[in-house]
């Protein structure tokens, strides 16, 4: 019986689990050098978990399931929900600032498309316990250090930030009513995705007024902090004025400070579709912009708060593999991601030669390749030879396929204790005494 | 509002998840030095792939869920399904052996109790096309050399060995018939499980020839593989014979050419619960006797057949990290699996500093820890400093919490571009000029 995989989901043969590996090394390496620390948590979660906070999107692409007591649990869509729990959990024991990193495998009942799978890993990254602009901008350098360090440069992507608060305090300026700004983040997130015409008339739709409506399409093309000011005109407050000079910081801090003001540059239409954020928020998009952004961020502060925990600040990030890999691929950076690879040693026998000579060789070349393997596996290094009586020729072309590094054939030479060893990137033979070369190699 | 996490899951805070990362680290090391290459799946397969095979026990403990198109799924309680089905859909282009491991997720909805959980990782190790019981050692060595580079010797653990083959031989010869061996294998499969009277009265009730029943049981306290031959007397035959001479050849290999014969010993208990296996089976257990089986393995060479490809023979292992977890634990082994940890850098500053001297040096000491902090991350090292303005002894005390090898103090020597570096192993600090530190660290 033939059975297909699911569709949406991916299989992993080696050489995809190389790049799988490579790019979760470097989220990894990343986190450790910026000072987080690893966490995970179960792959399902009470399906309530999700229903709080994750916005409708991922609410309608849950995968559900029962567990024997016929409790209902999903598959986890996102991790922030168990982050918050696993923190309100042992909020009193935990030391301050909580900074932790994750790259769970999550799932989302989505329609698969470009960049969009329904399993897929994501690097997330979180400082709690801070309320200082300082960790929002620690979060988008430790962002923008990984895509550095994976490559990118300052012509491939751009860091595109704004701030929920000052878009609030925008819409409130202009007299939007409270009770309307969730709802109209949502539309406002869509604007990159939408037609021009499309999202006036949706706007329209929402905001009759169109004074007010036009306001909000003046503040949403500012393009530069100070910018906004000019585009909100009369609508200016002292809480737009707060927000701004926070959003500045940010700013300066990853210019001034850090160095990778090259990377960022604000841009009001960064709202983000999650309903959780209260601050900075930021995503990561490819220059050429074909692509979906590569990663989304931002502050949160009321969430632990609704998962029955007290008020604790937050600030973080989640990055997919899909739409990351597609860039990295188009960039020719896949390959460089992959680190490692490759057998220490290939051990290449004698079909049908026989040792039945004094001392310690005894029986068969094959013998004693499956004897050195061992030998040197036990020593740490990775080692292998064929399970197939083939010529010495065929082996060795198999360890070349195997991007063994040293080739070690066992032939005549070893009644005289010897081996002979082929470096494989110079074709360079030695020949050398069997014990001496273990004892050189330290465990 | 306060939501719990579902029975049987596991968090994995910061210290849990260094054990579960030092666990995983270990199984990839031993699995890259025998020579696997890595795999992996998506987390749910259809359903219909685990009723195939898998044996009653798993399908009973599925977590099954649907897709928006009401296809019915199962998150894998196992991965060999997978595998079968990856190898099968590229059978032509994979190059021979096949020979890979993978560190699967894996969900049973089972009652969670001590060594089992209803979500864990089970680390997997298979040699596919090879029809020579050198693969069957070779899977046996590999899952020895991880558990000795764990730290557990002969002392410890000891892998008990037998076979389907020899245990389908003796049930044929003493005159069980073919249809009623599997419903056999599950119950012999119990016995260590077992009080002696009940498996005495299981048995009876299957085999209802006294004289029968006490060959089998006679089989089954064999302390050998010469022992057999006593064991079931006038019963032996040519089929037997051979299962007992390959059964032979893989502890010769184990013994001479692989150095672990210490570790092994022939054991005619274990069958293994799973239907599929063909030949060499292997369980390795504590020699306390008091936990379930560390691992287990066997030769299965029909599985892929029944996945809707060839004929082709296969053998592996599968070791879960809950069990394993416990026993490095009772050891005291359970630090020495977590490497690395610890920061590079902890950079202090002082509060309230000031700097507004000439040169390059300006703003604030906290400001040029930022600084600093994001130039020795672009470097590649790890480092972090205080969000909050503590005084200078918080922060070396915090820097001491998170492990940092060096704290580098900003001070009033910046003033003449110097940093004040102390060795938090030994406490001593040196005076350095702050360009020529940086010069020093090669990216």
């Amino acid at each position: 019986m033939k059975i297909p995989p699911v569709k949406g989901t991916r299989d992993f043969y080696p050489p995809d689990m190389a790049v799988r590996n490579g790019i979760i090394d470097g989220w990894k390496r990343a986190s450790i050098r910026n000072g987080f620390e690893e966490y995970d948590g179960p792959i399902f979660e009470h399906l309530q978990m999700y229903q709080i906070k994750s916005g409708d999107e991922i609410v309608e692409q849950l995968f559900s399931l029962e567990d024997r007591g016929g409790r209902a649990l999903a598959i986890r869509p996102e991790i922030t929900p168990t982050l918050a729990r696993m923190v309100n959990q042992r909020i009193n024991s935990l030391s301050r600032p909580i900074k932790w990193f994750s790259v769970p495998r999550l799932c989302r009942a989505e329609r698969p498309q470009k960049g969009r799978l329904r399993e897929f890993f994501q690097w997330n990254i979180d400082i709690i316990g801070v309320d200082d602009v300082l960790a929002d901008a620690e979060v988008i350098f430790t962002t923008v250090d990984y895509l550095r360090e994976a490559g990118l440069t300052a012509g491939d992507i751009r860091v595109k930030m704004s701030s929920r608060r000052l878009l609030a305090a925008v819409l409130r300026s202009i007299g939007i009513a409270e009770a309307e700004l969730d709802s109209l983040y949502v539309l406002l997130d869509k604007k990159g995705r939408l037609p021009a015409e499309t999202f006036k008339e949706l706007l329209a739709e929402r905001v009759s007024d169109v004074g007010t409506a036009s306001r909000i399409e003046a503040f949403m093309e500012a393009s530069s902090v100070s910018g906004v000011r000019q585009a909100i005109g009369a609508a200016w407050n002292d809480e737009v004025a707060e927000a701004i000079n926070e959003l500045s910081q940010v700013e300066r801090l990853l210019k001034e400070e850090m160095g990778v003001g090259e990377y960022c540059q604000f841009d009001p239409c960064i709202v983000r579709g999650l309903a959780y954020y209260t601050g900075v928020v930021f995503e990561v998009h490819d220059i050429v912009g074909e692509l979906r952004a590569i990663c989304g961020g931002g502050r949160y502060d009321n969430l632990l708060g609704d998962f029955g925990g007290g008020a604790i600040p937050a600030t973080g990030m989640g990055m997919g593999d899909c739409v990351l890999e597609i860039l990295l691929a188009e960039k020719g950076l896949l390959d460089r991601q992959i680190s490692g690879g490759g057998l220490d040693y290939f051990i290449v026998f004698v079909p049908g030669l026989k040792f039945d000579g004094p001392g310690d060789v005894a029986s068969t070349s094959r013998g004693q390749a499956v004897r050195l393997t061992a030998r040197l596996r036990g020593l740490g290094r990775s080692a292998d030879f064929s399970y197939k009586a083939a010529g010495v020729g065929k082996q060795l072309k198999q360890a070349s396929e195997r991007n063994a590094r040293e080739c070690i054939i066992i032939g005549d030479e070893l009644r005289r204790g010897k081996l002979v060893v082929k470096d494989m990137s110079t074709g360079e033979q030695r020949l050398v005494g069997m014990e001496e070369f273990l004892s050189q190699l330290k465990p």
